[in-house]
């Protein structure tokens, strides 16, 4: 039996998984009529994984009530239908319900109906659009095919296009699916991508920027794969090399290993938020906090090794890495060459000067900052409201997974 | 009273200066009657300074005796005349004789007489060119503007042809005044110096590719100005700039001022040589070593400051300043772009690898040593047998004047 088939056994639902969501949609199906309300997403779609609880109903008005209309109004009917239940309010574009009966979470999205996936004007239309595209595009052996290549995804960490991850969406998945034919073929070609990468289902209607650029075959002028980060499609390009070389089960289902050594000194920086935030906006500060962070931190003079950021929209772990965390007060700092202006300006400026042998000026510099904690601390800001925490990694008896995954770095599957 | 006349009144040789060491050339020259002995150097051109106490006495052989003929018999022949005083062996191209008379230090350099300065069979035949040359392009008054532009080069450390100065020589101090027209004009011109510089008393008959380049008039396939460094030519540039602003005798007479602190860690390196050798050619070791410990210090990963050297030919004192002596065992390395050849190597080559944002591998690699001292102790290599001393600088109470130009850096000139 092979890797994939093997795999496919462990992620293709049976009938009771169908069954089972397929009574929870049902029920709330049942309360929306007189809607015009539909399952979709990937099980309506057919390539949801075994295991995977949610299902996304989409709730359609008619274009002419507009978008406020979905902020506000048809939040106040949707929750009237369902106060009696356990249900919570997300963000997205515009607020939507989740439902959570009999530990399947249930999406209730309305969404605009419209006439074509170009004439958008809530990313939510789009996506009966996708699942048209989707289903006529990919018979049974096609969605187990994505079911192979979302696990691969997920095994590997690149999976899920929300902020916090920057990673391929199950729609990709499918469009990389449908365009290289099958999950082998995937994996045959992304291990030879060279950014910018184009896969062009449909001609695009605009010049893309990314690194991976697949045009939506519903609404060409949008790159399907825009959040897509440079370092996910390095780490499934890669992946996919090696998986070619030496199929595993790893790459779908890793091991969980525990570091050994902590190399370098490792400042644990935990951020706590006071009140629940949606995900998204919560990680889009993240990455930006640790931009800023990594400049600060190389600015100051640190040398860097690794920053890693892993938690949920409540707690954040940051994880700054680097090779010594005592740093000298003085640093050479390199100054114009002799003939130009800038000399007189660098000599007045600068107590201890003197000049090199290749005729260029240079000076000793006192660091302005040589603690890590206070640059931190200058340098972390987010909206909400936040407590942080830091600590220098001494000991890793700690049972966070993700913490285990940043020491050791080398990621399970990188056998060669 | 001009800051030039003052100097001048301290470097002007008087009569009596004269006399003393005429009386030393004449009994000299008296003993080499039968020869062709002549004086040179900067007493016969009349550009010497005060204080200076050594006479250069040429004896010129038929060029058809060849070199071979000064490197060994000349040398018999001239033990022969002065063995019955303070004598001693020197060796640059060829061997001369050093006499000390009176506490006047009198060379005694074979040569072979030829037609042209373009003939020259050693260096040495080419010198009672050069004499010729200065004293008809220069009056008293010129010859005067000379010792100016040579006590200013000697003030601020760039005075000097050896190898362990790489400085300028007196003939280019020389000609640069009679390039020029006097002292102020040279440092008027110098501080506006950007390499390459050209300065043709006569057209050269070759390409230099030295920053400094003065063809020698009586020899225009020579650049007099090659052993001139860059970091000299920078240093007199910058001294000529800041001068003609603010003239001050502290350029031709430094004080002394002692360091206050030690910046970073410094290793002082003491070598010190069983026997006696030749100056240059121990410096020309010394110069060699700095550059390749230079290198082995930034390959294994410190952050070097500053490299100095100072001594003579028989204790040569090498510091070492970096940022900090304790280094991390491991460091930060860049590896290839995910989608090149090289990253099956690196994968493994490689334990701790992993993907950056960039798209790059990276990996942690350990130091391979992580002890100055050692890499000081594999680096150091000198023909002679020498043997080495290694101290971690934790006072400045040293009574050592180089090693607090050193530390301080600035030099006193420097003033803005």
């Amino acid at each position: 039996m092979s890797v994939e088939e093997k795999v496919l056994e462990l992620i293709r639902p049976d009938d009771k998984d169908r069954e089972r969501l397929e009574k929870v949609a049902e029920e709330v199906l049942s309360r929306l009529k007189g809607f015009d309300a539909q399952i979709q997403g990937s099980f309506r779609k057919g390539t949801w994984l075994k295991g995977d609880t949610d299902i996304d109903i989409f709730v359609f008005y008619p274009k002419e009530v507009g978008k406020e209309y979905l902020r506000e109004k048809s939040l106040k009917e949707l929750i009237q239908l369902f106060q009696d239940l356990n249900y919570e309010i997300a963000f997205a574009e515009h607020p939507y319900l989740i439902l959570k009966i009999n530990n399947v979470e249930v999406d209730v999205v309305p969404a605009l109906k419209i006439d074509s996936g170009e004439d958008v004007i809530t990313a939510a239309d789009r996506t009966p659009f996708h699942t048209k595209f989707v289903t006529t595009h990919l018979d049974e052996k096609g969605k187990d095919e994505v079911r192979l290549l979302k696990q691969f995804m997920k095994g590997i960490g690149v999976y899920g296009a929300e902020i916090k991850v920057k990673g391929f969406s199950g729609y990709v998945a499918e469009l990389l699916t449908i365009y290289y034919g099958n999950f082998r073929k995937v994996l045959e070609s992304a291990k030879t991508w060279k950014p910018p990468i184009k896969l062009n289902l449909v001609e695009p209607k605009r010049d893309f920027d990314e690194p991976l650029q697949i045009p939506d075959p519903v609404d060409p002028k949008r790159n399907t794969a825009s959040a897509v980060s440079l370092r996910n499609i390095a780490v499934f390009s890669l992946a996919s090399k090696i998986f070619i070389e030496r199929p595993s089960i790893e790459f779908f289902f890793p091991t969980e290993i525990k570091a050994e050594e902590i190399i370098g000194d490792i400042l644990l920086i935990k951020v706590e938020f006071k009140e629940k935030s949606v995900e998204d906006i919560i990680w889009g500060q993240v990455w930006k906090n640790v931009e800023k962070l990594k400049n600060a931190i190389k600015t100051a003079g640190f040398s860097l090794i690794d920053i890693g950021a892993w938690g949920n929209s409540q707690t954040v772990k940051i994880a700054v890495q680097i090779e010594d965390k005592n740093i000298s007060r003085y640093y050479l700092n390199q100054g114009p060459y002799f003939y130009v202006n800038g000399v007189d300006n660098f000599m007045r400026k600068n107590k201890y000067v003197w000049v090199g042998e290749d005729g260029r000026l240079y000076s000793l510099k006192k660091r302005r900052e040589t603690n890590l904690e206070k640059i931190v601390l200058n340098n972390l800001s987010f909206k909400e409201n936040f407590s942080v925490e830091m600590t220098w990694l001494s000991e890793i008896n700690q049972d966070d997974k993700e913490l285990h995954k940043f020491l050791r770095k080398r990621p399970t599957w990188m056998q060669t």
